[in-house]
């Protein structure tokens, strides 16, 4: 591909019409979902309460390698998909390094980040099950806008509870949920018993998604024609997103590179599984060597770096199945000054596989250098990244700097996964020099 | 194009490679700027304390069809461009329409709007020449913002006047532009003549575009190796926005169509001068009859519908050149609640001279009226819209019910200027319906 040296799109006609299903490459599988009530594997009746149907059989199918991505989610898609692959020559060229840096740059859409390729696809399918309404949870507010214009797009209610640190200090977050017509309460509230418990304990609590969860579970197995959706961490999401590395394990075809290099940032794992879905599966089935694979993690919320591969809640209030995965612990909250997302206190059971089998690395970065990263990458390739998208174009960058000092050069493939526009009070912190860094202590880690 | 039913990005090599001069096809030309000193028109010399070179010529050059893009900006521009043309097939079927709607979308990039096109020019044309750093004003902080980006991308020093109100209601905007390594300064300010001065008679003055325009002229030629730049108005930026309307005339040769209606908003007229550029020049040519053009514009800031045509001052403090503008008087500030952008006081002197002439029309809307066309297209298109923009989509869509009327099914093409993300103050004020409308008094409009 001479002619199209800087941002690629897919055409059209080629961008991928089916998800892939990483689980159907891995010789061993994801530990299951457990029922903590029997202690079992959770079967598809566990989960009616809480899931639709459609999306609990994705979650529990390890074997099916495509999913047909139904038509009125493709036309969705074709609203802001493809996303485009850009070859990174500025930054590049400013790290004097022989790497060839590419991005996939997933932010060009209103919700901010990737998260709107797993919305449209709960929401189509909870519709298409006859459901009103929807409920989640939000952190940053990236999952919780790309759900509202998923449920405007399908004609569903929804109810979006927000971490309460976030919804103070991102009041603008909350009213871009709103004009998508969404409601959204700060969590933990007074509207469900779990909510009140949290209070009752810590009434000045910040909150943490591990609280939002609990309370959005519970009001929508109390809701009637209502279901819960969550923007990462399962299965089902993972195998939305591989839209993302679909497009890009094509669009690398077309620039004739593969990736040595895959570099993405991971708080419940959900762009990263995406990401790396295609190449993973190379991998996997022996069809190539060689590629590494690498989660970035804020060093102020390890669970891969610092976390235990243990059985552990998906929320504070351990209402949800336990997962296999690797934990901080349901109770952990992030230290208050932490800016940069990221924040769940586990990792897709998925991923924790792959990386507990030795398949990926992982590596955190405190969060000063995170903005030292997407401060110099703005000001090169004139996109202002989200704080979570920093932490991969930190690690690419650090990569790109060794192939500098090696002389190789590798190709690097990083996840860009947002914007962040409604990041700008940590953004001014950082350039007002009054942000700070914090690594939790070992007590702090729960789980541990 | 059977197969491309959606959004369509231009192969990089259909590019425009060289920007097109509308003025070249007009066979009466637009009035020339006039030094109010001499009352003669403005020479190149009169210029070059304020502009760089290459700019007047472009500005003072009525004849040459084609400016050639020189690569560092061609470069640039690959970065973010081509911008997608979209097929609003959803916003079609909510109307009931048999019209096919299109918008070509300029917010995908950090600016978050068109302006980016003519900053990457204008700063590096300052480099090119020898210049250290530029000044300039911003309004709503987009033009700001996007040459922020470009003085980043060129090596420039850049100190933005940003006006008081929009600094104190949008400090984010301020925060997005220093990340970009510029300096913010509050207009009008102490830091010029023009300034004290403006604040001497009125010290709780919220400021305006052509306060800020003063205190950045005045700041440039006081400065070694400065120039001030200007994001509108000028001939010189509608011909760098041409790239908008060549793109977007070869995206719909790829889809078969030809714009009957083409509608934009009109600030100063810089988006919409560059996206009617060729269909105008088909217009005026006699290429091709029939196609409409409609500037659209606030009605708290109606310049071409109930301004004068008449030369004015470009700014309040009357120190730029005259220009020959539909105009509201260079004193005129728009009402405190106005909250939709395009504040100019006065339009293009290209634009206007085609309205004079007959050749476009206009229209104008209250703010809620724009507001409610944003929030129905956002929920139908998942694009959250400025507000500028927003009254594109209100007229485009009122031009779309009248083909449900008549049946006819009319070709429109609108200009989805940029993103909304720093107005979500305006948006939850809509929400909450405490947003109120103002329609200023014919007393108020200081020139008639």
């Amino acid at each position: 591909m001479k002619n199209i040296p800087y941002r690629y799109y897919l055409p059209e006609e080629k961008m991928p019409k089916a998800w892939y299903n990483l689980r159907s490459a891995m010789p061993e599988k994801p530990d299951p979902l457990i029922n903590p009530g029997t202690g079992q594997p959770v079967t598809a009746d566990d989960l009616r309460p809480v899931f639709c149907d459609e999306l609990i059989a994705q979650e529990l199918d390890n074997d099916t390698p495509e999913f047909e991505i139904p038509k009125p989610i493709l036309d969705m898609y074709r609203i802001y998909r493809p996303s485009p692959i850009v070859r990174a020559y500025r930054l590049e060229e400013a790290l004097q390094t022989p790497a060839h840096i590419y991005y996939k740059f997933e932010g060009n859409n209103t919700s901010g980040s990737h998260k709107l390729n797993s919305a449209l696809a709960q929401a189509y399918y909870a519709k298409a099950q006859g459901m009103k309404a929807l409920t989640t949870e939000t952190g940053a507010g990236q999952w919780g806008t790309a759900l509202a214009e998923a449920c405007a797009a399908f004609g569903l209610e929804l109810t979006v509870y927000m971490v309460k640190g976030s919804y103070n200090q991102k009041p603008y977050r909350k009213d871009v949920i709103r004009t998508f017509g969404a409601s959204v309460i700060a969590s933990p509230s007074d509207t469900t018993q779990a909510g009140r418990a949290i209070l009752e304990k810590d009434p000045n609590t910040t909150g943490s998604l591990g609280c939002a969860i609990s309370e959005a579970v519970e009001k929508a197995v109390t809701t009637p024609d209502c279901r819960y959706v969550l923007g990462s961490v399962l299965n089902q999401v993972l195998l939305h997103q591989s839209v993302i590395g679909l497009e890009s394990y094509e669009a690398m075809l077309a620039f004739d590179e593969y990736p040595d290099i895959i570099v993405g940032c991971a708080g419940g794992g959900s762009n990263l599984g995406g990401l790396i879905a295609p190449f993973m599966r190379d991998t996997l089935t022996g069809r190539r060597e060689g590629t590494r694979y690498v989660a970035v993690e804020p060093a102020s919320c390890p669970s891969l770096t610092r976390g235990q591969y243990a059985y552990d809640f998906c929320d504070t209030g351990k209402i949800t199945p336990m997962a296999k995965m690797y934990t901080l612990g349901s109770g952990f909250i992030p230290s208050a000054n932490h800016a940069g997302g990221l924040r769940y206190h586990g990792m897709s059971p998925l991923l924790s596989k792959l990386y507990h089998d030795g398949r990926m690395e992982a590596v955190s970065y405190e969060q000063t250098q995170v903005f030292d990263a997407a401060v110099q990458f703005a000001r090169l390739e004139t996109i202002l990244p989200a704080p979570e998208s920093a932490h991969a174009i930190r690690a690419a960058m650090d990569e790109a700097v060794r192939c500098r000092e090696s002389g190789e050069a590798k190709t690097i493939l990083f996840g860009l996964t947002g914007t962040g526009y409604f990041d700008m009070a940590a953004y001014a912190s950082y350039l007002d020099k009054t942000m700070g860094d914090y690594v939790p202590r070992n007590d702090e880690i729960l789980a541990r």
